[in-house]
């Protein structure tokens, strides 16, 4: 029996499954993919770059079927937005930073509003925005999230009792049709799920990216802020991300105000990614990566988790 | 429809709830209230003290219902699982620390072993010492963790997957039959709750601990060795303690090694408590205390987890 929620209603997509719009990775093949498979694909807008978006939004935009584009608000201006706008898709989602610069015009153009939170400030503020979809994004989740971050499994129901009847999406940790079924009885209507898409035919990570997250045990995934000191990136303060083991994280973890005083070590790195030494890019990956062991087509995919978790809640207390 | 699960069997409870034995609060009258509601009480056995024992462990044991005791197998000695023993509980759990010791008496003496992990190498030695159920704890819940700990949503499955056909109990975060409800669907056979019970008529908690739950927030909790130095605690360093905000966490945050080396602080601790400036123990909460608003017998909210929990399976997905 197909699960049926506020979210499926809402995008008239077969599955309570969203693909988490990651940077890089999530490209126009892989939101078309999961949106092909039932779910909805958003793709990974992230900084707002021009070219980045001129190449992958018409592939998904083409594609006939329901989708979106996330963007990092702390990161972007109104142009990224207006850009995606013009390809008319059915939702925009902002996450990290205050959305407020670029709500009205995403309503305006009459796509939907998603907004992550990660704390329930940012969710009360959500609801006053006039979020359609709200986003409870746990402390498990791969790649950036608060550093003073929340649990999905407590976070996701006093987000839900907060913003009703804003339909609620849960963010981290999920990454089979169990943890769907778990998102579903917290009483979100659906599961926007990261890690295990960066493990199909269609994410845009380099094999080795797909390789370490297949062989990735949660128990080695840590938040840091070394690895985007190091790297140099801009993330304000309040973000780390969950990454796998790297050797500048064992140098420099717990030591971030040091190394980010030390411009020598950011040289250091930029000069052992040019070598080859290390990879040009931290592997982000959840908390919930030990239940990735494939690399199947990102359609597929989705339903199979949506198969799962329809099993998962006729099964759960049943035995 | 009453939720059926092989905890549900093997203990012939009527719901899939189990109380956590939370030292000091959990005592005779609030296991054998669980155990009346239908669910499993489990005495807070914690240190192995005799005289608590001596006095909580005929409350429990005369009530006429299924029952068990807890303790932290690092800080006690065979003696304490023997007294134990003499009052024929239907499982001891072993908590914290290397459990091997104590195994193979809980065995002969015919009581289900159940063993607490934080970590999988510990579900594996928890399987090869024959427990009869593992519960996987999550680093939400409130009291005492591990300081490397996992999330309940993303370690729950892949315990499950690594100890079938072992049932597994999901602890840490849940606090309302929600929770109950993801605990299952992500495969678990029951919940161990601890927080929410804290803050029921029962609980040996002072009321000003019981206010302090009712009135907390997740967002307040944090996991901290601090308050285990100040107050002279002997809990391993391995272990953290989830509590709400403590004048001395303020003071000594990130300073721990400096706090240990310090016995002035911890001389001004004990004085501080001897004024009543501050509390003789912090106020143990996990992430889910959000939820905990009311103070009810704990027989009539087992009852309604069950309820709650039901309702949220047959609700899930079904919009």
């Amino acid at each position: 029996m197909a699960l049926s929620t506020a979210f499926t209603k809402l995008f008239g997509v077969r599955h309570p499954i969203a693909l988490a719009p990651m940077g890089g990775s999530a490209g126009g093949a892989l939101a078309a993919a999961v949106s092909r498979g039932g779910g909805l694909g958003l793709l990974g807008g992230a900084y707002g770059d021009r070219d980045w978006l001129a190449r992958e939004l018409p592939i998904v935009a083409d594609s006939g079927q329901p989708w979106g584009v996330g963007f990092l608000s702390w990161a972007i201006d109104v142009g990224a937005v207006d850009h995606a706008l013009e390809h008319d898709p059915g939702a925009v989602m902002l996450s990290f930073g205050d959305p407020s610069p670029f709500t009205e015009r995403v309503r305006a153009a009459g796509a939907a509003l998603i907004i992550q939170v990660t704390d329930l400030e940012e969710a009360r503020q959500a609801v006053d925005l006039g979020a359609d979809v709200i986003v409870a994004q746990g402390t498990e989740s791969g790649g950036h999230g608060a550093r003073l971050g929340r649990s999905t499994l407590p976070f996701v129901p006093v987000v839900v009792d907060l913003v009703a009847p804003v339909p609620v999406l849960a963010a981290g940790g999920i990454a089979d049709g169990r943890g769907v079924a778990a998102a579903l009885a917290l009483g979100a209507a659906g599961a926007l799920i990261g890690t295990r898409f960066q493990a199909t035919a269609e994410s845009l990570v380099d094999p080795s990216v797909a390789k370490a997250i297949v062989e990735g045990r949660g128990q080695d995934t840590e938040r840091n802020r070394v690895l985007d000191i190091a790297r140099g990136a801009r993330w304000p303060s309040k973000y780390t991300a969950r990454t796998l083991g790297h050797p500048y994280l064992d140098q420099w973890r717990d030591r971030e105000a040091e190394l980010a005083a030390n411009p020598e070590a950011r040289l250091a790195y930029q000069a052992d990614v040019a070598r080859g030494d290390i990879p040009a890019l931290p592997v982000w990956a959840g908390e919930a990566v030990d239940l990735v062991t494939d690399l199947p087509p990102a359609a597929d995919l989705v339903t199979a988790l949506a198969a799962q978790a329809d099993d998962a809640l006729a099964r759960a207390g049943r035995d």
